[in-house]
């Protein structure tokens, strides 16, 4: 016998009120929330569909763990502090063993962030799932993609291009090394840098995270702040297990453009840097400077000092290939 | 040639900022807002999935509608008043024509509530739409499910199974009436109650909106008062559309468990009935008492003064049919 909607949000989907400021959760018409004074909300939602997201394979632990941590990873880039969130869930049928994994991935990680579900709806259709995340910041003092200056040192956290690597390991049927592995869990477990996110927010200008590849992304960030930037791309930071598992020059291009890093890309006054690097200290991120903030449009690349253009400028959804 | 992601954010999705407390909007990794002080935050969120809660021959104007507008019903069903909304938006490609006119419905409606939109994304999958609506209620005032009180009047806002007939309407082949077409109306672009929503709160006690059909919601609604009710099934408000369509009998089953109606279902104690009626008079929304709230469980239906058992229970979406 099948279990109807709300018995089912109920089972999977209800815990106990984690959070004081829950004035009312799931089970109404709409949640009531109580916004600290003097902050600003903020406000991330992101989608991901079953065969472009993540593969139709995937565990689904880690479909509900990337539906949170995209969006943490958008709340990380502002500086804001996490606290709720809604999750539209659209699946083809109820699988209780599935949904109970799936709840189990989106739990862990809202647990650790002490974010709060108070509120969704679940739907018969192509699995599809769309979580918006709320949080805070003190009012005025979140970062955006426009706040990158002419000097500023340029950023990022972390390593890049493991998930993209991890990727293509699951797409192949070898049998998996324990650093294939490690690349797997980079992209079936993305780690959003809340904690980095909050360290940052005294000392970086401009901030963004790498969703979509470093090409892609740097674009953005450059035209928000209307300036340029010169990125050296021996200096990007590649995990040893990328470099071993691929080499050199594929691991350059997915740390470019392969896209699933959720690290953050930042820019940052030069007088601010070792401040920044004391603080992304205590909360145990690498920082990496790969480059500097310059007074004009576009990113140039090089590479052993010369010019290079990178192949591929990043995802988006509905370009031609 | 294929539109990029943002560029169809851009062309479609940004609009002038229409509310100073948008402090930043669409374009950066989250949204910025102020949210009052002594106010509580409302969210609530939903998702339409093509061929399920819309045909999938359905004018996207109306889709963009009702994306809309099932959310605000929400709020309106909290005594809430809207301000923002995000938008996930999965379709197949990229139709510029079915954007436009998409758009157009949902903007429409914002508009006419003062809604900004402030973020979302868009992605290629089959077509899928999740909004999610933020509002603010003063503080603690908020209406709930749970308020209803023994001795409490029934009411609903409107009519009801209109737009349940309208949908069949669609489905037919028939040549189609005004009648006919004005029931359609009330499927494709449903009137949430917003203003009546605002204007009922110091009155009524408890409050849900109308989205799967009487019989389900207002069981839902006294259970989460803890309390029964009575309803006279010859009370309901039927339209003269309907009544002349469908006939007296049909009617009253679409009345009963049609669904999609987005009126509001109200609690008010007598004493507060001719000021609630007075506050509903104001924003010009009809409102019809069909039964009172008692002590106990479950929901009594009587008609002609003998009891009756609804033939259906309304619309879950994945129980055995």
């Amino acid at each position: 016998m099948a279990l109807g909607e709300f018995e089912l949000i109920r089972r999977y989907f209800e815990r106990p009120r984690a959070r004081a400021d829950v004035v009312l959760g799931i089970g109404d018409d709409a949640a009531l929330l109580d916004v600290p004074a003097g902050r600003n909300l903020v406000v991330a939602v992101d989608t991901l569909v079953a065969g472009r997201h993540f593969l139709k394979s995937a565990p689904p632990r880690s479909i509900g763990h990337r539906a949170l941590a995209v969006n943490l990873s958008d709340l990380a880039a502002m500086g804001a502090t996490p606290a709720w969130a809604t999750l539209s869930l659209t699946m083809p049928g109820v699988d209780e063993a599935w949904l109970a994994e799936f709840a189990a991935g989106f739990f862990s990680l809202a647990e650790g962030h002490r974010v709060a579900l108070v509120g969704g709806d679940t739907t018969a259709g192509p699995l599809t799932i769309s979580v918006q995340v709320l949080g805070t910041a003190p009012q005025g003092q979140a970062l955006r993609r426009s706040g990158a200056r002419v000097g500023d040192l340029l950023l990022v956290t972390g390593t890049l291009g493991d998930a993209a690597a991890g990727l293509e390991f699951l797409r192949g049927t070898a049998a998996q090394s324990p650093a294939a592995q490690w690349l797997i869990s980079r992209h079936e477990y993305p780690t959003p840098r809340i904690e980095l996110g909050l360290a940052m927010r005294p000392y970086a200008s401009g901030a963004m995270d790498l969703s979509d590849g470093l090409v892609g992304d740097l674009e953005k960030l450059v035209a928000a702040s209307g300036v340029c930037a010169v990125v050296d791309i021996d200096r990007l930071p590649i995990s040893p297990a990328l470099l071993a598992q691929v080499g050199a020059s594929r691991a350059r291009e997915l740390a470019l453009a392969g896209g699933d890093d959720y690290e953050l890309l930042l820019s940052v006054p030069p007088a601010r840097l070792e401040a920044l690097r004391a603080a992304a200290g205590i909360v145990a991120v690498n920082l990496t400077e790969i480059g500097h903030i310059c007074a004009g449009v576009g990113v140039t690349w090089s590479m052993n000092g010369a010019e290079y253009s990178p192949v591929s400028r990043g995802y988006e959804h509905f370009s031609s290939a």
